[in-house]
Order: C-alpha cells, then sequence, then structure tokens
C-alpha cells in the first residue's frame, strides 16, 4: 500500500467517539474487524480503548510484536500499544481505573453476557452501557480507499472464475473442485479465503448452503460454484452456475429465471433507493417464473471487512427497517431458485453505489459455463 | 461413517440436561459446534430447544431441507425440526410460549449481551438464566466414536506434512506454499483447513501468530509451517519447523531448545497430571535454554470440534484452575521460542490421553527438515 492510501484512522477514531449518544468516560472495541478499521490492527484479539484524549490498543504477548512492527511500517493508526501479560480482562479493568469517572460503553453485538458479567465483577465501580453498530455504521460507507481496494479484489476474484473451466470434468469430486478453488484463490494472492468455498452439483444443488461432497460430477448435473477470498483485509464474493454436457430444460429455466431475477435487481441499484425495493425487484422476477417459494434467502448482503455487514438487500417486515443506498455501499447481488429433485441455481455479483449509480465490480462471464 | 460409529445423540442430550444446575423449564443450545455435537446439524445457524420432554431444532429456510436431507440418513439425532419463516428469535419466542414456566437457560458465552436484550424484550413474562460450557464438560472427553475420527485425522495431516519438501524451496513466497498447503489438505479429504495455513520464514519466524506474506525464502531461514484440517466435525493441527539450506547455529540451538521441550512436555502427559504440569515441564526447559521469556504463549489447547476447546495446557495462577487430565482428552502440545532478530520456532503435536497414557496421534518426523 503506498503512503496516500493509508487509511485515516484518526478521523475514523474522532468519529466513532461523536457518534456516542451519551457521554461515556471510554468506549471499548473489541470486535476484530473494527479494530483493524480504527487502528490497522490485525489480529483475533485485543482491546482498543477509546477516550476523549486518547486510544489505547491494548495486547496480549502473541500480537505485541506484530503491532511494533505494523507502527513502524506505518500500518498503525494513532493508538498507544498496550503490552498485557496474563489476562486482557483484569488489565483492561486495572487500566479503566486511570478513567475519568463515567459510563464505559462497548459493543453489545460482540461482547457475550459471560464477557460482560466478568467486566462486572472486575470493575464494581463501574457501569457498562451497552452500543449497538457504532463503528459498522462508518463502515458502511467505503471510502476510496477501500473501494480502491474492493475494486481490485473483486477484479482478481473474477479472473479466478473466469479458469473455471480447467476445473470442471465428468468425474471429479466436489470436494476436488472446492480444493483448485481454493489453490487458484491463494495464487491470485488472496490472503485467504472469505468461506470455504461452494461446489454444489447435481441434487446438491438444491441446497443454499451446500458444502462440497465427494460426489463426482454427472452429465446434465447443474453445479453451483460460489466462492470468495480476501484482499488487503476486504471481502469478494462471486456465484457461478455451470453445467456438465445438457441439462434438462426445466434446469435451464430454472438458470435463466435466477439471470433474469438479477438482471432486474441489478437494473435499479442505485443511490435513494431502498434495500428492501432492490430484493423486491429479484423476487418479483422469480415469482413471475413460479419460482417465488424457491428462493430460500435474501438478495444480497453487505460486503467489506466482513463477509455480511450491512447493508442486507431483503424483504423487510417494517418499511422503515430497509437501508436507502447511498455512495460508497457496496452488497452483494445473488437471487437463487433451489427445487428438489431439480436443482438449484445463483448468481451472485458485487455491486459499488457510486456517484449515485450502481456499478458492478465482478465482470465474470455470467453464462451458463457447459463443459 | 458406519452405523455402529453414530454418535449417541440421546445420551448427550440427556447427560447435558442433566449438567443443569439448578431445575430450568427449558434449556437454548446456539453455539453451532455443541449443535452439531448435540443432534448432528451441521449449519452456522439454529437454535436447540432442550426440556424434560423433547428437544427442538429451529432452522431458518436456509438449513431445512439439509436437516432433514441428514434425518434421511440417519445422520441427525432425535430432535424435532421447526422450520422457522423469518426470524429465528420471534419463533424462538414463540416456541417457548408453549414450555411450562420456568426459567429458561442459555448459553452465556455463545449469546451476546444485545442477542439476550433481544430475547428478554420478546419474552417480557420469562427469566433468562446463563449457564457456562455446559455442553464443553462433555466435549471434554472424547469417545470411543470421536477418537476414532481425530486418529484418521491427525494420521491423514500427518501424511500431509510428510510432503513438506515438496513445497519449500528458495525464492518461492509463504504465500505459495500456503496455497500448496491448502490445496494438500483439501486432496487429502480434509472438508476444509481448521485454519489459514501459517507459513512463516526468516524474520517473520520470530513472530508467533504471523500470516503467510509475499516474502521469498532464502538461505538460511528458518520456516516454521503450522497448520490443520478439519475432518469429519473434528479438528487436527500440527507445527513443524524446516531450514532453507543452513542456518546459523543459533537458529539450530533455538529449535533444539524448542524439541526438548516439547519431548519434556509430551513425557509427562498421563492421566492425573495437571495440565499446568505439562506446560511447566515444556517452560522449564526452554527456561534452563535462557529462552523462557521467548515463550510467548501456552504450551498447547484442546481440541476436538473446535480449533482451541478445553483443555488448555498453561500456567494457572490459581492452581485450583489448572485441569487434572483424563482418558479421553486430547490437546495439542506445542511449544515455541521467538527472538526478535533471529527467528522463531515451534514444533506442535496432537495428543490424547488413553487407557491413562499420552499417545501422540500426529506422527509426522519431527526432525528440522533441511531443503
Amino acid at each position: 500500500m503506498d503512503d496516500s492510501r493509508r487509511p485515516d484512522w484518526a478521523g475514523r477514531l474522532e468519529r466513532t467517539w461523536r457518534l456516542l449518544d451519551a457521554p461515556a468516560a471510554a468506549l471499548v472495541i473489541t470486535t476484530p474487524a473494527n479494530l483493524y478499521y480504527l487502528s490497522g490492527f490485525d489480529g483475533s484479539q485485543g482491546y482498543l480503548v477509546l477516550t476523549a484524549a486518547e486510544s489505547w490498543l491494548m495486547l496480549d504477548g502473541r500480537y505485541q510484536e506484530a503491532a511494533h512492527a505494523a507502527r513502524a511500517d506505518g500500518a498503525l493508526g494513532p493508538v498507544t500499544i498496550v503490552g498485557v501479560e496474563g489476562s486482557l480482562d483484569k488489565a483492561l479493568a486495572s487500566h479503566l481505573r486511570g478513567v475519568p469517572a463515567g459510563e464505559i460503553a462497548f459493543e453489545a453485538e460482540r461482547v457475550t453476557v459471560a464477557g460482560h458479567l466478568d467486566w462486572m465483577r472486575l470493575t464494581p465501580d463501574r457501569s457498562w452501557r451497552p452500543t449497538f453498530g457504532l463503528v459498522e455504521r462508518l463502515r458502511l460507507i467505503k471510502d476510496a480507499g477501500e473501494l480502491a481496494i474492493m475494486r481490485r479484489g473483486c477484479r482478481r476474484l473474477s479472473d479466478v472464475a473466469r479458469h473455471a473451466r480447467d476445473w470442471l470434468r465428468e468425474g471429479r469430486t466436489e470436494r476436488e473442485i472446492a480444493a483448485d478453488i481454493q489453490s487458484a484463490l491463494g495464487n491470485a494472492g488472496f490472503s485467504r479465503v472469505a468461506f470455504p468455498p461452494i461446489v454444489a452439483s447435481g441434487p446438491n444443488s438444491a441446497l443454499p448452503h451446500a458444502r462440497p461432497t465427494d460426489r463426482e460430477l454427472r452429465q446434465g448435473d447443474l453445479v453451483v460454484l460460489d466462492f470468495g477470498g480476501v484482499l488487503d483485509g476486504y471481502c469478494g464474493d462471486l456465484t457461478r452456475m455451470a453445467a456438465i454436457g445438457q441439462v434438462q430444460a426445466d434446469a435451464q429455466g430454472l438458470v435463466n429465471a435466477v439471470r433474469a431475477a438479477q438482471d432486474a435487481a441489478l437494473a435499479i441499484v442505485r443511490a435513494g433507493v431502498l434495500t428492501s425495493d432492490v430484493d423486491r425487484a429479484a423476487r418479483e422476477v422469480l415469482t413471475q417464473h413460479g419460482l417465488g417459494e424457491a428462493f430460500l434467502h435474501a438478495t444480497g448482503h453487505g460486503l467489506g471487512l466482513d463477509l455480511h455487514e450491512s447493508p442486507r438487500i431483503a424483504r423487510v417486515e417494517d418499511p422503515g427497517r430497509a437501508v436507502r443506498l447511498e455512495d460508497g455501499m457496496v452488497f452483494t447481488v445473488e437471487p437463487g431458485a433451489y427445487v428438489a429433485g431439480l436443482g438449484g441455481a445463483r448468481l451472485e455479483d458485487d455491486v459499488v453505489v457510486t456517484s449515485g449509480q450502481g456499478e458492478v465490480l465482478t465482470d465474470a462471464p455470467r453464462d451458463l459455463l457447459v463443459v
């Protein structure tokens, strides 16, 4: 990453602090993706303590060396590294004794009931206040640096998808193909897979969350290929359909209906549209094809440091819960239809709203790949 | 899996219910590994509601088909599948209206503060009681079927490690090697990696939790190879050391010290010994080599459906918190030493206590592999 692309950690820390709905003495961040977003620290465990004056990153022995190395590289934000021997929770409690009076805010969607009980026991004179999705609210809108990374990741993911023909052959197993996809993602420079690749063939394609099995591909199979990679922390996610030889007319019809549903949803993505409208656009097309009941999941999910984040592209019971699309939002559009006895189909692309318009970031061909 | 090896789901459900320390109307299980252990359901989300009379598995649309397929295969325990449209939490609240009066117990180490607040809001007339590690207490002792799976997994993992020579060559990058390991695990039949493989070379080997980078292997490098795979749900975890050509005498000394520390720890594993004693055995050897401060983590962790579970093989401040080893416990023994400017070394094997004795399940050669 060149220096001009360093994330604006100071701005992110400050905006997070300002999002608190009432004054607090400190805010304790424990969600790994939020730690990374706010400080550049890229480990599975650590506590970031924000106060009005200063921020501390508390880490145990496993991570201190990595954090100091990141600092030397300029890859760590304006936070003071606090090395901890032993329990991070005890160290947090003792560190909080140095913080002015007032409530301690924490991330209620990350901290477990057991963790919260522990903190309360260790800080008998403090009161803890739950917060909900503070940092996630900032992460919802990607900045230029984040979008540059995600564009690059989605392009690479599309390049990987262009090699699908090399993996697919009658007699090969779903597991073998999934292993090929894993390798291809590694070779393409992704630091890790965003999730274990899904390869679902024949009857297994009718399971929306199938996992690869030892089933061998056969003539007439539909094959769902769903995979993603993480580049510089950000996820890309893509699904393409293949067929082994000629498939039944009904199966081809299923794929065509899903394609039409995806086209309809992609066509309406722009600033100001509600997430529920994007979902409805896909759902209506599938319903017109008699596949409304076969569409077993939401149309899409936000994408970023997490594989699933806001905005959710789904039906809402209460219209007030839909999100109005804005510039900088990135999400998948992935309608699917699953029919036991026939098979399933799903197509998934990643989209950003930018300059008011929708732009598809993944550019691999969407046609049914017949091998 | 042949039928004689079906897990005793009914017994596990019953023993879990009996572990409740006070009467409850129901116990809600939400931890995925616990869902799998108690019912055979292998998805990322679902609620298992235990009562004295019956158990229900509540699933949303994504997973119902898979659960019914598992049932048809005999791969699901004695639980009633409840299909849910929309919110699982609302469905749970409404389902609990049919349960007799009394507290609802839940898993405090899994449920977040936000999730708990939601449940309380949706069930205003119920009181919720936190429980801690109930199912984990059962999972600590592996039964014969579990051990058979883990033996097989550790053997396969060792076979993968025997191919390390094929991956390592001056000029190749850590990332390329990690991708090879990923493929090798897939080809060996693991359903997924237990964690993204760690390949840490040269200066990076001094970071206990390094991630693969684009650094190319060079003459004189120490290389840490740490990887694991999941077979039929159970994790195996292994670390081996390699060197590219001749390494400095100090680096060889580091590897020898870690090997001696691992030997010492493995030698004392048997029923009745405390986990803290196993840790001390490794730590004392490293301290004798002047590397006590360079051993930055615990000696090991329990292994099973989770990559990290009980028992933890570590120092304890309070001796009452150490675990006394028993038959059926499976854990890693993985001392390491990390010296900035020199490099790091770690060796990791998986061990079971059986018939009172320790038995190493991973049998790949532990010698420094010089390529």
